[in-house]
């Protein structure tokens, strides 16, 4: 792409072209479509406009109605006339890809105001983690202005480590009957959000659940991240309720990070962590095509047990190492 | 070490003493701090004599009874003279490492039985994965001769979906209320197991999970790998029923698997993804230390805005591949 052509896709863009928007996503969702001379350009305007979005990371297991409260949040944040970005993770499920559908439906009442975005882009493989593209659109999204950037996660493996790792914000969205995620937390193997949702507060077990979450972060003095003591809020989403708390405690938990220097922490580490996120993934598809290519002889030999995998991972490392 | 003493462990080992398969386990769960002559030698050793055991991954929350239906199974195991050796992975959790003390004790009816090997092994953080040093533990129990190898874990993140790539049969426990991993099921969030147990089947809602599942399968037609219809169980582990039932299944599964040539394919399919994983391994740890080294100048632009991710990420691999 021209330069001439890059600067006035960013100049509309920047000016909140919708149309111009949707075109720069796109490019920098799939960077190696492109020389990287576009790619960097574009995002380093972007980048030295960023650092002022919060990333608010909502994870949950299918069927708590993260879609819904987000819709809800939506709303409350462009009351205050706030600009949001929602980045949806798709888990790319090689059994259905259906679910996804309907959060788009859901989310349809926001669809035809222009400071509110909502993408989808795909996660590697279900339990994988974030895309090299996902960490750019993050990016992309905070260069564009938008003041609220909200990540929204099945809430599985390396993902959900990825969006902690990338979030200011991690809300943690549960429902009545979580017995499961709650033994996970004492067990010490769910990680901790800063504020949890217990959503479907209209449920008659959803005051059971408040209390046992509650009790746990008390007793176990749990804190999250930058020590905040995370907080825990009765939401439904459908009836409204429990939403404008849950705005305040989000703005608590922002106010929180700023006094104390961590919010610019926070994206210092977002940024390292997306380097490391995407040349993970750059070295591990090399090696995918190495070990095509190169490793045949090798592979047959630890298949047959005359070579043992870690003697078998050195080797072609080393030998790797010397043709690279 | 030297090829003599090399000889003279596995021999023992292999003769099935304790304390020689003990100490050889030690070696190839380290096995960086020994030289790779050794390492190579004991497991080529191995290896060229493996390839017979089933490997039997089982997956489940925290909470539903993994454990205890394990000490079950080897009852069952024991009870055809089968040796039976246990691998059982440790979240590593960054809160709590207290549950594991629990699943020693309840096992400890069988740590007087020389034919039976419980081993715990760490993964990767909570999330990130088996080890290295879990697979060459695999191969090695292969090849001393076990004819059963049960990996435990907590069934979260890429350690479950690397326990499913180095099984033959995956179990997926499951416990009356287990609402959330239904809804993952139907979204599809949920690999697929070759037999689900219900487990605490004396609880009221059991049956109600029993008929969820088995109309989920029936209805979308699943299968897991090589074409299985995967098989649902109620089980009590504390009371003993269904052990017997769930016994004939697990042989069910790995007739199936033999009479198609799938359960040799598994073991291939198992050894080149060892590979994979190692050579992951390696490589991650490879970058950590360069970025660390090498990297900050690049960081630092990448933190400020002036270089992108996606570019810095690119430049590092380019360097990378020149000097190493």
């Amino acid at each position: 792409m021209s330069k001439n052509n890059i600067d006035t896709l960013l100049y509309r863009a920047l000016n909140g072209d919708i149309r111009a928007i949707s075109k720069l996503l796109t490019i920098i969702e799939f960077p190696a479509d492109h020389d990287i001379e576009t790619i960097s350009s574009i995002m380093r305007n972007l980048m030295n406009r960023g650092g002022k979005a919060h990333i608010i990371g909502v994870t949950g297991s299918p069927g708590v109605g993260k879609s819904t409260l987000i819709s809800k949040l939506i709303s409350l944040f462009r009351d205050r006339n706030e600009r949001v970005a929602v980045l949806s993770i798709d888990p790319s499920s090689p059994f259905t890809l259906g679910s996804f559908m309907g959060n788009r439906i859901r989310m349809q009442s926001h669809s035809l105001d222009p400071n509110v975005f909502i993408r989808s882009t795909a996660t590697r493989g279900v339990t994988g983690g974030l895309s090299p593209s996902s960490v750019l659109l993050i990016e992309a999204f905070d260069g564009l202005g938008f003041d609220k950037i909200i990540i929204e996660s099945v809430g599985v493996g390396q993902t959900d480590v990825d969006i902690i790792n990338v979030s200011h914000t991690v809300i943690n969205v549960l429902m009545p009957g979580a017995g499961d995620e709650i033994q996970a937390m004492k067990a010490g193997i769910m990680e901790i959000g800063d504020i949890y949702v217990v959503n479907k507060s209209d449920k008659p077990e959803a005051d059971l659940v408040y209390r046992q979450l509650t009790e746990i972060i008390r007793s176990s003095k749990y804190k999250s991240k930058y020590g905040w003591v995370p907080k825990v809020v009765k939401v439904s989403s459908i009836m409204g309720h429990g939403i404008s708390e849950l705005g305040d405690i989000i703005d608590e938990h922002r106010k929180f990070l700023i006094d104390r220097g961590s919010f610019s922490d926070i994206i210092i580490h977002r940024r390292v962590y997306s380097v490391e996120l995407i040349l993970k993934y750059i070295i591990e598809e090399k090696i995918r095509k190495d070990l095509k290519k190169d490793g045949s002889d090798i592979l047959d030999k630890v298949v047959s047990g005359n070579i043992d995998p870690y003697t078998a991972s050195l080797t072609i490392y080393n030998k790797l190492a010397k043709t690279c």
